[in-house]
């Protein structure tokens, strides 16, 4: 057995593989994060954001520090999605408070400019992945990530956080040969990215779309379907065992068609997609994971409970990981997620 | 024939009571505005941008600037949603680059604070409607507008634009009673000030939910479905000539049982709809308008013809007005919307 086969015996893996686990096996995203005081005691003493990123024991100790206070079924690599253009040689800043600010990259020059990269600053996240694969808990699973090539894409594009786009879609729809160029890039090095996870240890992969829903369809098609769908099948010939969990926040009725032509095993779902029509459209076997409203559980109480038991009737009939439909929130009370946790394995099955 | 009956000379209002009109008849969000050097300069002597929506002479020559420079078949009412919580009693303020700052009302206390408004301060929109109506060209169309409560709430609640909509999110979730209470204040005010607008002229109406995308599905029903459908069926029983417009940005999959539960005879679609969905998911006869990405708009040249001869192919084969799928946004240069209006007006029929 390869090292990165995949373990029967943990419930999350199961259900990815399209079990019907029950208590819903659950990990939240961002999990490990500012809500939590022992995170931000660790974030305090690391430096900047990607100094944590690139400590392999400190980046262990918050991936770790989610599964110890709540027995999460998986663990999240602690990383970010934009490891991967500061890899092809874009600086990248974390500003308190501002969010990553990067020096737009506009221009197939622009993207000459950056050279040839450096892969070796990712080394330490590999490393990071074998600690905490080594540190885990038998049962609990570890999950590796990256962001999508679009989502990143309009990081590299726009220098950071947007509200429309204007600068990465300028580019798309101007110019799609040139911005394709840029989209190949990260194909390939995300690729590789999850790829160097996987042989680190990690057992499933989530591939972050978080910028998927500002398309219209024939972009969509070509800037979050095509290359999500050349990662799957790259990754899929190498590491045919590894699940991988696509996640294109905002797609709404293009789920269907992104779950079809990516070849993604796991859907995630955000908060706004319905899990009645989830179900009913992706189908009974297919493993769906979600969608609880980040804010539900900020707010906890019977308005987080009720919202939790209709997303498990609704999904719950089929394969299924309970999960948020967005990232937790930092005012995220950390008892709420306690009460979260106990409420999903107090319940009988659906 | 009454004020307010509809002129069945006018191609907008024809194609939204369901005939098919080719060329479509057009218009844009935000035509009125800062991408045009004319509002630059009646912007920079109005004062405040309130002061701007309340002068019934700048605020009818702001709304009839891009129907001299295009030619659009309707023009829309130059007024902003946050009129109505003004008239509620609550200050507004526009920062410039920052957007609106009111401050929040988060509780029934907070609501009780704004005591009874002030609806006379409205009075100068529905002057202005007046005076647009009397110089709009014979086959231009005049649109009335308000925001969708729950749009209108989220601005209220949190104070300004948000990204996770926390506060409005928490009080819905952990106080739909006293929730409750803001959105009735609002579906009455929101009732009242647009039938004021249909009595001083405006020929149909647009409900802006921008936000509605952002709510799980039990909430969505509950406070962009039923609002809706209170304030149009109150509408219909009143003016049942005049068509309304319903704008639920961000719907996805929601568009459907939107359309029929709230009872908008229009269904304004967002830029993420895929055109051939919507014309399939709601029906053949469905007066549909959309959906440009108005960064496609912002780009022009083939990118934007390529993008526009889709989307009338998509809808053009039933009732259908063409807009964009979103505001216009600033940047954009005036000289592609002429193109626009030029390459739709010389389409032969889809």
């Amino acid at each position: 057995m390869k090292e990165h086969s995949i373990a029967r015996t943990k419930p999350f893996l199961r259900a990815l593989l399209g079990e019907k686990e029950w208590p819903p096996p659950v990990w939240l995203m961002r999990q490990a994060g500012r809500y939590l005081p022992e995170y931000r005691d660790v974030r305090a003493k690391a430096g900047g954001f990607l100094d944590l990123c690139y400590n392999p024991e400190l980046a262990a100790e918050v991936t770790l520090q989610p599964i110890r206070r709540y027995g999460f079924d998986a663990a999240i690599l602690f990383s970010d999605i934009l490891v991967v253009p500061h890899a092809l040689g874009q600086t990248v800043r974390f500003v308190e408070g501002e969010g990553p600010q990067l020096p737009p990259v506009r221009s197939v020059s622009d993207l000459a400019a950056l050279g040839g990269g450096q892969a070796d600053i990712l080394l330490p996240v590999y490393e990071a992945v074998r600690k905490i694969r080594r540190m885990l808990p038998e049962s609990c699973a570890l999950i590796g990530f990256a962001g999508a090539p679009w989502t990143v894409a309009t990081y590299m594009v726009e220098g950071g956080g947007s509200r429309d786009f204007q600068h990465v879609k300028r580019w798309a729809y101007d110019d799609p040969d040139g911005f394709g160029q840029l989209m190949d890039r990260l194909v390939t090095a995300t690729t590789d990215h999850l790829a160097q996870q996987i042989e680190a240890g990690a057992e499933a992969l989530q591939i972050f779309d978080s910028h998927a829903g500002v398309l219209p369809p024939a972009e969509f098609e070509r800037w979050v379907i095509a290359p999500t769908e050349r990662i799957v099948t790259a990754l899929r010939a190498k590491y045919p065992e590894v699940p991988v969990i696509g996640f294109p926040r905002g797609a709404g009725v293009h789920y269907p068609q992104y779950r079809t032509r990516t070849g993604v095993q796991v859907v995630g779902l955000d908060t706004a997609v319905p899990p009645r029509w989830a179900r009913q459209h992706l189908g009974a076997a297919q493993p769906l994971q979600g969608n609880l409203d980040p804010i539900a559980l900020l707010v906890g109480g019977r308005a987080m409970t009720a919202a939790v038991d209709a997303i498990c009737a609704a999904l719950g009939s089929g394969p299924f990981v309970f999960n948020l439909g967005h990232g937790i929130v930092k005012e995220t009370p950390p008892e709420n997620v306690a009460a979260l946790v106990a409420h999903l394995r107090g319940k009988s099955a659906s």
